[in-house]
């Protein structure tokens, strides 16, 4: 035995998260048993309250507390532009960048024939839905990798092959050294 | 905005266990809420069980779900060896590599003139109590830091000047490399 069940258990679930293994998670679990009050009942309840409340955007797939999602409410952001992401991790890197004022949409994934990863189980469909609503822009951010360039050039093919959104801009997100750099 | 509130304050809570950063803590956190109900509920739910049951055990110091604790209970270890450890997570080492049958006492730090951790902030009173019942051995199993050995040093002088235990051994872990080795 090197800890009763209860906190072997607290250590388990802790070594799963990424970023921690069996070691640090025993460190992280003293950690929070020296801090009770401050931060493991805080941490508890934080981790209730977000796993209540977060939904998914039923329009842009986004995790907040409502639905739509603070973003597609947001009156002052440009509707036109659709920002196509594969992850909510890189929606939330865009916006802390602060740099695109439009909207998103999350894919929850990239094609990729490795891992079994068809169009059906990205969030096309709904993508192509929201192109009736007077969409000017779709900008494919999608990773510099094997499986981002592949969801690019297909998200393109499909987007180009719509029958309602002849004017629509498809751009992509510019990769390498810029000339002169 | 980067996530909605409730995310955010989990994300800075997740950033201040040792080991995690910000930018880790928002990876952790995006983990959590794909596996909301396999591993973020488990979690805040475990998280809540350690916090509301475990004690610090009246003995000895080591953390579990009862006071005394399992190990200074378990009759078939050995009652007259007392490990002397800095801290929980040493006890917890030790118990892994399975090589000790007594019980330990939990000094709760070490002695630190630069972090200002005098002898009366660390558990020695009640390591001198337990010494009235029939101790024959006390291991210092402490750090080979100058902390932990001047704290070896102290509790060493400490043990050798009460009168009641006249024939106790107090020994210390062997440091450095073996002869021939």
């Amino acid at each position: 035995m090197a800890a009763a069940p209860e906190i072997e258990r607290l250590i388990q679930l802790l070594a799963k998260l990424p970023g921690l293994g069996p070691r640090s998670a025993r460190r992280v679990a003293l950690h929070l048993l020296k801090k009770r009050e401050g931060l493991m009942r805080p941490l508890a309840q934080a981790l209730e309250d977000v796993a209540d409340g977060t939904v998914a955007c039923e329009v842009c797939g986004n995790l907040d507390v409502q639905t739509p999602c603070g973003i597609c409410r947001d009156g002052a952001r440009d509707p036109a532009t659709i920002c196509v992401v594969a992850d909510v991790a890189d929606l939330w890197a865009l916006e802390r960048s602060a740099a695109f004022r439009g909207r998103y949409h999350v894919l929850g994934g990239l094609l990729s024939a490795l891992d079994g990863v068809m169009p059906e189980d990205l969030n096309i469909k709904s993508l192509t839905r929201r192109l009736d609503d007077g969409i000017a822009e779709v900008i494919l951010a999608l990773n510099a990798t094997v499986e981002g360039q592949a969801t690019a050039h297909y998200l393109g093919d499909v987007l180009a092959g719509l029958p309602n959104v002849a004017g629509l801009k498809v751009t992509r997100l510019a990769h390498g050294v810029p000339v002169g750099g």
